[in-house]
């Protein structure tokens, strides 16, 4: 059995469960395709073979098959793990200190999860130099960035589940470019501890995985249970109806910029679900959210400038120039610009919840188009900034394709805190697409 | 030389950088004082003499003199450090993992100054087992916590300056019932990177000293100059005249709990303002601001509850009950009361600049009253965790003592990111008191 975009961690853990598969199989079978694709893909910025399958026969040896029992993930090298090196991809960390597990590291280890390796990332998660990864569907593409490595080596079937992280569109843009889904969770929701601060009101960890049903998975064990929550729980991700969808639009102020890809991705989605019969409003948000990713812009920089202090005044000639940069100016912005962005970003929220209240989720681009040529740049946040801002949860589906090949993805979001609702919805799209095809 | 509340770290630092004295020679004085105070005051989670004088030699050694050259400074035990444990007054911490400096350590040790050791904390800095810490000034009554240790190390003559954390009241109160200085700085000022999350939205890095320019002079270290800052910039703070202050008073909800103490220590500060010619002016703010102290417990409790899930998860019989209660159930709050929360905090941060924008500062309340008797309980936040909730900058003003000659403070606090302003303010208020006194 190949570990492939075809097997999802869910149908994974129901053979490992039902003990058809041990964890140090699956774990072999991530290692061989490391072996063979990783000298092309370059996802991993560190894999020890041994020490891997030691923790997966460990895993064997326990009795209770927990909620993620044998499943190999992947982890972004700026998320501290205890028996790994943590290096950021920065020249400042070439030689790591030690780290204790970050907190999603360590609730990942007591779910059962094997740990595999860390992954690619662009320095700091920030501006920095960017990841050696290139897109497994053309490797002279970008795979978006800074978890570039985790979407790359989800994608390309390394693994069938990796954390990344996000402050302006670090998990969405490369689940966009490399073609897989993606979970940027609530603003909050999932313990930041030990993963490396850049913007601290706007970082969030969230994952990739090869299906919607598998970010529930991981949803369940990385966020506490809610009581008296105002949304449906979790439950099975097949639950909704794809006729009965209420699915608003919101194209977002970038819109003009969107290209080809993404325009066609839209169409085609909305005419989707049209046909099956899934209502579709167009939403118009008030003029003040048009300033929302400049607003995202002067708080990313700002706390960017506070995060990154220490590592500036220990040897700045050690960091990235746009990293320095950062830390001298602050992107320019003044403490009045920060509190006006914050108290925008507030009302915003407020405002957003209660319109997407009234459907079942939200589209919106994930990206500009397709991954760029080129492995300097990493993309656009255009359509990933404001909804970091807005704290709101964003799911990328990664069912379509450029007219060269390449995947380009949709977002799908909704109100804080409806994470699992957004994760539902989304697998109702893609059921109302795969009807509507 | 001795080291005590008539010494405070700026006038120590003059006589350091003019080589009147040595770092090895206050390292030895902070060292004394401990081996004779500290069996009886607690304030000292782990320190270490023959490391610490080896790193004060380390320091005279440093030929160029910098911004703390040479300042014994706790840390309180929350906050990591790479070269003594951090163990959280926490029973699954008793064998801590190593861990990388924090933020505000390393750029403390880049600054010249000497970390002599950690201080003593309530558990997590949250609501577990209190701190050993007995009140320097009556040592059958409480410190106040959680920063329990940093405030009494101060208050004893231990060090000039210690590091705590506040996401309720952990460095107000008990600066208020110990008789020191601090600074709860503007929320994301400081990075909190390697400081034990308790609620990501309202953790806090602040410090205790025993003077007004002392908060300064670490403000000055610990948060990066910010470019274009609509407030006046730090300079020396003994700049703002007394006679031309304009200062609001705003007593909050909370004030009808207020003591004796209190009460006279505001109606005398009130009295000395006006006698010096300063401007007094009561604010009464929207009745929205009255909810703001159950908006703080929603947040708190809510994101507490997904700070200390991995713990919770590892083995929650060594956490205390009440925060392995937190982690069920997050305070009873759902999803719907903690946006409720998020909004109704935002939309309050933003009128209250708009208000204390039109004067040099604000003076409330820091406590109910003094210290009470007894180590079980730490006092009340009630006249903290609103400001903590408001992310602006508040200083404990330590000049007052009740009846009983215990400590009572008065919070000093204007917009945010007026961090600098403020501390001038009230060494400002302070002088208006002497001087009509």
């Amino acid at each position: 059995m190949a570990i492939s975009q075809s097997c999802d961690a869910t149908t994974l853990l129901r053979r490992l469960r039902a003990g058809e598969l041990t964890a140090q199989a699956v774990a072999r079978l991530s290692l061989d395709q490391i072996a063979a694709r990783d000298r092309a893909v370059g996802a991993w910025a560190f894999v020890d073979p041994a020490s891997a399958i030691a923790a997966a026969q460990a895993i064997d040896g326990v009795p209770d098959k927990r909620a993620l029992h044998g499943l190999p993930i992947g982890i972004k090298d700026v998320i501290a793990t205890a028996d790994m090196p943590t290096r950021y991809n920065c020249a400042l960390y070439a030689d790591p200190p030690a780290m204790a597990d970050a907190a999603c590291v360590a609730l990942l280890r007591q779910a059962g999860a094997l740990i595999l390796g860390k992954t690619e990332t662009v320095e700091l998660a920030a501006i920095g130099h960017v990841a050696r990864t290139g897109n497994p569907h053309a490797l002279d593409h970008t795979p978006g960035g800074s978890s570039s490595g985790s979407a790359a080596a989800v994608a390309d079937g390394h693994v069938p589940i990796a954390l990344g992280t996000q402050t302006g569109g670090s998990i969405i843009r490369p689940a966009s470019f490399c073609g897989v889904w993606a979970l940027k969770p609530t603003w909050g929701l999932v313990s930041t501890e030990g993963a490396k601060p850049f913007a601290p009101s706007l970082d969030t960890i969230g994952w990739f995985s090869r299906s919607a049903a598998d970010l529930a998975l991981v949803l369940d064990v990385l966020a506490p249970p809610t009581p008296s929550s105002p949304v449906p729980p979790a439950g099975p991700v097949a639950a909704m109806d794809p006729v009965t969808l209420n699915i608003a639009v919101w194209r977002t102020a970038g819109w003009p910029r969107a290209e080809r890809a993404t325009v066609d991705a839209m169409a085609n989605t909305i005419a989707a679900l049209q046909r099956v019969g899934a209502r579709v409003t167009e939403l118009a948000l008030p003029a003040h959210f048009d300033g929302l990713a400049q607003a995202h812009r002067t708080v990313m920089m700002a706390e960017g400038q506070r995060s990154f202090l220490a590592e500036y005044r220990r040897d700045a000639s050690k960091l990235h120039p746009r990293i320095a940069m950062m830390v001298e100016q602050g992107g320019g912005f003044g403490s009045a610009d920060l509190r006006a962005a914050y108290d925008l970003a507030a009302q915003a929220r407020a405002t957003f919840d209660a319109v997407a209240s009234g459907y079942d989720a939200v589209l919106a681009p994930s990206t500009i188009a397709e991954a760029p040529h080129g492995l300097a740049e990493t993309g656009d946040l255009l359509f990933n900034g404001l909804f970091t801002l807005l704290h709101v949860p964003c799911v990328n589906m990664p069912f379509h394709r450029a007219s060269n090949g390449l995947p380009v993805g949709l977002t799908l979001t909704g109100p804080r805190f409806a994470d699992a609702r957004v994760i539902a919805a989304a697998s109702a799209v893609v059921r109302a697409c795969d009807a509507a095809a």
